[in-house]
């Protein structure tokens, strides 16, 4: 009872206007750091972000820390409630670094001058990850405020460089894994599937990030001057990412699905009956289903693997009319149970290698590997994850398995020892990675009011 | 005799160091400004550019004028030397528009602030074509300034959009079309083939410029959430390009080959002898010839059409991340007679549609498009430039066809009726359209002899 009224205290700081547009406010703040990873220029940026979240910890009242980062990796920050008497010792993580913007054109407002606009906050880093790790940090604010003692040992570590795919984490876990030891651990960081409540997902896909290169001539060569006469290294890198598939949508990459580990009938047909479906599809993005045959849109994200090249080049930047010295492409592929992400890297290049002509110079340097995910689906911390979501949202959590890849969750279940619960708060419209990023501050607010809840069920 | 001793006069004044000095701080104040005529934030540059060219036209002592842009176009500058008393009229063409530098950390010096190293005047533009068009500046210039009277008529026209293949041309032609009116037309924007002698280029390609636009997810897509279950608009313009060659270098498009004119063995033969060949190809690019099978590399240059993809892009610049919204690349046809320019277009349009999967929006732009172009080689004001050339480079200049495109060569040969004389400085190594473009002074120099040798000898 009397954690139940100290929740419902919780709650009910959380709903203060004065209290939620100071949260929106100080959101803003961490999103106007344009906190960029992959762009050596925002190096002072990432430091800024760490900064003002290692503040905004202490001054919440927990006890914050910046750990340096490993091998020139990026800082992280870490704050724990030190005081408190009883209940597990539950571990937030959330990530500071975002994507890079892209091109100013496609923002309709400017990507690290957030403004609010029709319930939704607008900017980089809104729903991935800056908003919702400020809902961990919010709720816990909540808790503190209101009770004496908290009912769970809570400790906060923010990384950041989760958009490069974590690199140096295993370095960070090293030096830091007593301080980082928990009974639990919450990540916010994955999408709700569902329209109207968020999901709770036990499986993750790796990912493997390939480079390849493709040399032309020494120097750009006037196309018209020299054209048909030279081989061109972009209709060499075109034939590359044209090689990786069949036309029916299966990967092309002799072995790719070797290793793959079929899903139960069963757990097929919760994913699909829970999942985003060709009409979420039709919605969001206005395309029809396309993928591998024989199976559903569902089963193509969450268990079966991928292959996606997601950019291009040729020549150097604006050189849009020769036959380009250079030509690239990147190749991520996002991998399931129980491929090995070393060995699907060297599939990869295997295959590049073995498809380009033998008079090219084809390099392939693979950029990150991780492998892919099973968590646990029963387990206390779980179940009142549940419970938290059934309060808040009026229904209980699908359980499913998403197509992202998030390194640090296998990590922690692997090193820690512990349940992770990914529980995320972000939709498709938001948009993450993609311009005019967003977040509906109602969500917001919801997931703030769920973890409020959590961590009264964590003691029950 | 006095038509000789005034070329040796011209000839000594081009020769006086001081002279020599002003010309290069002359061109390096033209080559500074950058007049990029495919990028409206350079619309200033190329009003500047013709500004300075109108005024060092009036101070050479020709009657300069600038014509305005036609149907949006760019101006061009006009100058003729009116009093003279006998001889033909020759009509010097050149081009003050560039290429885009493309991405400065490619350059070694800024493209845009010439310097002088070794001999070469570095910068965007001093072979292409604002270091030939002033050599025909700096030949009129010596002639004046050492005769009473010229002993040919003297007009200078000076387009600021070839670069985009001289879209306005016809519109200009029409309006100014008696102004234009020559005996005689040179136009130097081409590379002189061998190392030691400039060629005569009587045949141009044309060009066919198409973009294709691949429609993809109404928003860039979360490569990992949704990757493998929505077709990627990357990967099916790689497939379009690939579609569009045999993997032995044959253009794949059906009905390409149709319209080509076969050369005559004895032609075929000269153009060996005269143009670039393999050996060429490695000491300039380092690359082994490839193309279309059964032709040397001087004929797949000359005699034979070529696709060439000059660019590709996807999604948003920078946004390297996820299932990009959309892709595209650019595809050049090099054009030989008797192909027609818009039957091509037709061709690439219609087999892309072909090839492209039906659930796929894709749409075909068409750029530029010009015929190609074969010139007269024999008669009196050619004649002349053969004479010109063999007296200052001590050889006879070869007859050769060139695999580039001056759409303002077939114009010029069909609405002026006039014969059209291609005697270009340019060498490969001058990286024309290249970062570091350059241009040799020693040639520059030889180039402004040439021309003034080339006048006296339309008289003689």
């Amino acid at each position: 009872v009397q954690l139940r009224t100290a929740a419902n205290e919780a709650i009910a700081f959380a709903r203060r206007s004065d209290v939620r547009r100071r949260w929106v406010n100080q959101l803003a703040a961490l999103v106007a750091i344009p906190s960029v990873s992959s762009d050596a220029a925002h190096r002072q940026d990432i430091h800024d972000a760490a900064s003002l979240l290692r503040r905004h910890c202490d001054a919440i009242g927990l006890d914050a820390t910046v750990f340096p980062g490993e091998q020139g990796g990026a800082p992280s920050v870490f704050a724990e409630r030190r005081s408190r008497t009883r209940g597990p010792t539950i571990l937030f993580y959330g990530h500071y670094d975002v994507q890079p913007p892209g091109a100013r054109s496609v923002w309709r407002t400017p990507p690290f001058k957030p403004i609010v606009e029709l319930g939704r906050i607008i900017g980089r880093g809104t729903s991935d990850d800056k908003g919702q790790l400020f809902a961990h940090l919010a709720a816990i604010e909540s808790w503190i405020a209101c009770a004496q003692t908290l009912p769970v040992g809570v400790k906060v570590w923010l990384e950041g460089e989760e958009e490069l795919g974590s690199p140096t984490l295993p370095f960070v876990l090293d030096r830091h894994l007593a301080r980082l030891r928990a009974d639990g651990v919450v990540i916010s960081d994955t999408e709700m599937m569902a329209e109207d409540v968020p999901a709770i997902v036990y499986g993750l896909r790796g990912v493997v990030s390939s480079d390849v290169h493709v040399a032309g001539p020494r120097r750009s060569v006037h196309a018209g001057r020299y054209g048909g006469a030279i081989r061109n290294p972009l209709e060499v890198a075109a034939a590359i990412i044209t090689s990786l598939h069949r036309s029916d949508g299966r990967v092309a990459i002799d072995g790719f699905y070797d290793d793959v580990l079929p899903a139960s009938p069963r757990e097929r047909s919760a994913l699909r009956a829970s999942m985003v479906g060709d009409r979420a599809l039709k919605a969001e993005f206005d395309v029809r289903p396309f993928g591998e045959p024989h199976f559903s849109t569902a089963e193509r994200i969450a268990i079966r693997p991928a292959l996606i090249v997601t950019a291009v080049w040729a020549g150097d930047a604006a050189e849009k009319a020769g036959i380009p010295r250079r030509a690239g492409a990147r190749v991520t592929a996002r991998i399931v149970p129980d491929q090995n992400p070393i060995r699907v890297a060297e599939l990869i290049r295997a295959h590049v290698q073995d498809v380009t002509p033998p008079d090219v110079r084809v390099r392939v340097t693979t950029r990150a590997a991780s492998p892919p995910v099973l968590l646990p689906t029963q387990h206390p911390i779980i179940d009142a994850a549940a419970r938290a979501v059934t309060r808040v949202w009026g229904k209980p959590p699908p359980f499913v398995r998403s197509g992202g890849s998030i390194p640090v969750a296998g990590q922690f279940h692997s090193r820690l020892h512990a349940p992770v619960v990914l529980l995320g708060f972000g939709k498709p419209v938001d948009g993450a990675h993609a311009p005019n990023e967003s977040l509906a501050l109602d969500r917001f607010f919801s997931a703030i009011e769920t973890i409020i809840q959590f961590i009264a069920e964590c003691a029950a």
